[in-house]
């Protein structure tokens, strides 16, 4: 198994490398957990996939506290058959995908239902693809059957769901459907953008 | 068939919002062959397969022109098997990926040769995800193989190809890498990211 994603955020300002550089610091205690790499495009983050949310929310609400506009753009990724296996990648928890549809979206809303809120409002879009053989399809609608319960839920969008909320459960409903969608060891990707602070925020 | 594209457009700046505004106007030979739509996320355009980068490129350009750090960022998709057939998506030339593996490489390879310059240099990373039954790692490495030889190729990444050059030919790249690879009338999704005037760049 390998696990990761390729992070970019968006300061909306002048300074932006200045709140970047501040934000970047609320990667520290995942440091241990994960392989971290940096370069003028995206920083890419490698350990559990459990661990790549809350790591993003973080980084996220650190820079999102800066009251400027910033976007985080992410592709997120696990079990891909052209990345070789990790151990920093184990799983910690064990796979959350190996029961039927129905009990993993149960499963799902009850998790983001105990989830603490963090005070940040957020957008989210995101599009989650489980690739190679497969229903694809049955895994995507079973994962937004899911989402239009998760209590975040905006709408559906073409080639994507949009999500508003505080971001606690906003990240909290994204990982699920990162980790209990598509095959317990497949390969899923999972294509996210999440905004605050926009001035043209409906 | 349906094809399209979700696109966010970030300028590093204070006056972000009319840095967008411009260069909005680069759409505006598009208009008659696509729907538009736009929310605080994104931009959707819908419209003919081999228009979405053409869009992208005159778009991310106009606002590179400002001078300041710019990022877009894009979901591509076609052939999803949950958004309706729309005749607005009817591919202007047909099919571009009904031959063999190696002619689809040799005909993307001397598509992007013949492509003019523009004077902006970007870079730009992106995944392919061809989605649905069939061999989906075999299109992913026949795409790899044309991107090595596009003459724009700067190296692989961790769930990602990431690209550096002209914003004519890197645009064109992209465009054969969405067009040939994945099946004919398949779900083939790409996620992308294109930065200009960054002052980190390698």
């Amino acid at each position: 198994m390998f696990s990761g994603a390729q992070i970019s955020l968006y300061p909306m300002s002048d300074d932006f490398a200045d709140v970047i550089l501040s934000a970047i610091g609320a990667l520290e205690p995942y440091r241990p957990h994960f392989r971290i790499e940096t370069d003028d495009i995206s920083t890419l983050i490698v350990g559990p996939p459990e661990q790549l949310f809350p790591a993003m929310r973080d980084l996220f609400l650190a820079a999102a506290r800066s009251g400027k506009h910033c976007v985080l753009s992410a592709t997120v990724s696990r079990g891909c058959p052209g990345e070789p296996d990790d151990p920093i990648c184990t799983p910690l928890t064990g796979s959350r995908n190996n029961l039927p549809l129905a009990d993993r979206i149960e499963e799902a809303r009850a998790r983001v239902a105990g989830t603490d809120g963090t005070g940040q409002a957020v957008a989210a879009q995101f599009s989650l693809y489980p690739l190679g053989a497969g229903h694809h399809m049955d895994e995507i609608y079973g994962c937004i059957e899911f989402l239009k319960t998760s209590g975040v839920f905006d709408r559906s969008k073409n080639f994507c769901t949009k999500l508003r909320g505080d971001a606690g459960p906003v990240f909290a409903t994204l990982a699920e459907a990162f980790l209990r969608f598509g095959a317990p060891e497949g390969h899923v990707a999972l294509d996210l953008t999440v905004s605050a602070n926009s001035p043209t925020a409906a």
